[in-house]
């Protein structure tokens, strides 16, 4: 695979860059992967140290995923004390919990005190309560105190998610005190962009961006460039709210106080975007039927946790068949109707989904409400009757001519204009109404929805054909 | 709708909060929308200039969407000069239009210099161009051309997304300086969170974080402290691939470049995690068959918009038709096989949906690459193969007890197996197969995956049946 176009990283002495390890399409070049997997068969610690010792976090991480299970083991061995234990928040649960469970807690004590509090927070969730509690034993008391109270928050909230490094000042200190502070403190946050200010019982009282402080004379009081925190973010709030702030008020970063107003840490909008990413990610999963889902997860736990959507299905499939049965006599007269009446169904289907998707994702971003719930619905009403006369049309005269029976024509056209009206009430009812119940419209929405469009379909099509083309009526 | 709990905006002087706003499920209150609708109808400048004159942007723009066509466009007149222009940007594309459109060129040149860069070209390219041009005439000269730029890059890259207001310094200041020159000068952006490094030339040398200046010593020149900016983004870069380099490196503001490597803007994490939310949602919007709606499109809109998808599907469904007709004598000898042959096609479809909604995300974060993709396929056809096998037993012993027929159950369970393995397959083939292409795989894999499914669920029952239970069999 190491053509021409193909930088060969390690060939000369430079740290590889983004081009050396990604290819045009963003995945690891085969090239590079080669490269590391040959030193790590030869147990070349000085290339490893030098082509792997220095990726970003994210760079390692994807080379982790990328690699096989004996080659990472080998990797984090080779590395030592060199290996970014930060990589670890970048790979997959599974990955993660590979790695860590071969390595001793000793080390991973070591290693955590060297990572920010949400990474080390981030990897010690995921173990455990024995091996969580083996490794904060051997921290420093104040490493520990600080984890712990991560730790106790509940899981996906805001203080599991925050940093407990950050610069704090008392409010009757000026600018250039403050600059001074910060100029000579070595313990601060790898980064930050404010400055909290606090009384002495760490009570929060207000923050001041660091471009704020950096445009203030040194002579200024903190107190007077200081604004209110109108987003102090509650430590038990859910991680998906707390992102809601964000983006609402285009924070870059925000207090967490426990319930006694005082700051615990902060939440910066690097963790925030993830948060948003898998809240995105997670409807879509739901929508598909499939829960929390991880590309390396097994097939026994794949395949538990997609069963019982499977199997809510399974009864809605049988409550169709039982639709379909009640029409036998008819469908035994003319047998034509057995082939057409899947039509009718699934284009009903996918009206429902399309409405259905659109009403899931409006009520998840909030764009949909009680404001203008009235006038959606109208309008999907009148887009369900217009496809349907568009689709009603062309499936009746399909029909019409395949089967030389222009009555058929006009009953599976009929029945498609019923169903396309019921996709739509259905597309949207259904989601607003498990919505108002407190229920997460997009895991059981779709569903439903098919289950109105399977039904009504059918029932509609092989019920007026029985009526109007005079078969089998009434139904036995 | 107003009790004891909801707080009364306006009762007394205070500005309204989150909460006289929001109510707890996140909608703006009943009566904070009836208070400010009274102030309308009064033409009561002095309420809304208080009540609504100091909402956050996204506060307003979400009043905006709330409030009837009229009473918005009557809003903007008695606010005037105090009407945020920047809430524009935070709602729906129809009604901005319907906004911008109502005021005269002249007063939106007015509000456009008071904006950002960003935010004003966001109002800007949806107008058509004369109306662009107009306004653009009205702007001086340093405006004109900044913002001319912007939009002359295409749509929905960097370019169009940069704010073009940003702090550039030489190598050769000291900190000292720069802090002096920020101090100082009055045309520094509202929010930054690095100074920028260039040439005489403007081209690009690096960046220095505030945090990092912060806690330099004044004597130390910029060059000492600043970094090579390895993330400057080039203004043509397409925004989805600049919000994948934010995530990647965690960035919250980076260089936008033109062609020469200078520097023509800053793109800021806030634009981005819009960006970041915009994608997820195109890709959930897609895979539910519907294209870039807005809530606030047209019925004739979202009909034009949703009916290709009908008429494809149209095609799939017909196909499935057209193989349960070829059985249409062995339906004619047993009609209990139209009532089952549903739950076959149905639960392959939904098993497929399964997969393939695992792989589109998969390919879409770009966590499933050639080095896994073997893995993971193997993986679904396990699962497939388990779940088939669950789904089978009860599906065969539910037909079998229903119709009183052994030998029906065991082709149903038969069917039902070989349809789940397809559905496995399909449902990660297919997608793999259209991002090889180069084809986005959340629009058209739903419908691939369960065409698939249905025409090899009809096949396998009823062929199955045909053969098995010597049924019409060979089929006509």
């Amino acid at each position: 695979m190491e053509g021409q176009d193909d930088p060969k990283p390690g060939a000369d002495a430079h740290e590889p860059t983004h081009a050396d390890i990604y290819g045009e399409d963003g995945v690891i070049r085969a090239s590079f992967l080669a490269h590391i997997g040959a030193a790590i068969a030869d147990r070349d610690t000085l290339t490893l140290k030098q082509d792997v010792g220095h990726l970003h976090q994210s760079e390692l991480g994807d080379l982790l995923e990328a690699l096989l299970p004996e080659q990472r083991r080998a990797l984090v061995d080779l590395l030592g004390a060199d290996f970014d234990f930060s990589s670890l928040t970048e790979v997959d649960e599974a990955i993660r919990l590979e790695i860590v469970d071969a390595l001793p807690n000793a080390q991973i004590a070591q290693a955590v005190q060297e990572l920010d509090s949400d990474d080390a927070v981030y990897i010690l969730e995921d173990l455990d309560e024995a091996d969580q509690d083996e490794i904060l034993a051997q921290l420093p008391f104040t490493e520990r105190i600080r984890l712990r109270r991560s730790l106790d928050y509940p899981e996906e909230s805001a203080g599991r998610r925050m940093q407990t490094e950050f610069v704090a000042v008392p409010p009757f200190w000026t600018v250039g005190q403050t600059i001074d502070y910060m100029r000579d403190d070595q313990n601060l946050p790898d980064r930050f962009s404010q400055v909290f200010v606090i009384d002495p019982t760490f009570t929060l009282l207000g923050a001041v961006d660091l471009d704020k402080i950096l445009r203030s004379k040194r002579s200024v009081k903190i107190e007077e460039v200081m604004h209110e925190t109108r987003h102090a973010i509650p430590a038990s709030m859910d991680q998906e709210e707390a992102a809601r702030e964000f983006e609402q008020y285009d924070l870059l970063s925000a207090a967490v106080v426990d319930e006694n107003e005082r700051l615990v840490g902060v939440l910066t909008i690097d963790d925030v975007v993830d948060v948003i990413q898998q809240e995105a990610e997670e409807d879509l999963l739901r929508m598909g039927g499939v829960g929390d889902e991880e590309l390396s997860d097994t097939v026994i736990d794949t395949s538990r946790s997609r069963v019982p959507w499977l199997l809510v299905n399974l009864v809605t499939a049988f409550l169709s068949a039982s639709v379909i049965s009640m029409f036998g006599a008819t469908i035994e007269e003319m047998v034509a109707l057995a082939a057409l009446m899947p039509i009718v169904a699934s284009l009903g289907g996918n009206a429902g989904t399309q409405t259905m998707t659109v009403t899931v994702r409006a009520l998840a971003t909030r764009d949909l409400d009680i404001y203008n719930a009235g006038r959606v619905i109208r309008r999907e009403v009148m887009v369900g009757l217009l496809n349907g006369a568009v689709i009603a049309t062309i499936v009746g005269l399909v029909a019409g001519f395949w089967f030389q029976n222009a009555d058929l024509g006009f009953v599976i056209a009929a029945a498609m204009i019923i169903n396309m009206l019921a996709a739509a009430l259905g597309g949207i009812l259904i989601p607003l109404f498990l919505d108002r119940l407190g229920a997460d419209p997009a895991i059981s929405s779709s569903i439903f929805t098919t289950m109105v469009t399977d039904v009504i379909g059918f029932f509609a099509f092989l019920g007026l054909a029985a009526w109007w083309l005079h078969l089998g009526y009434p139904p036995a």
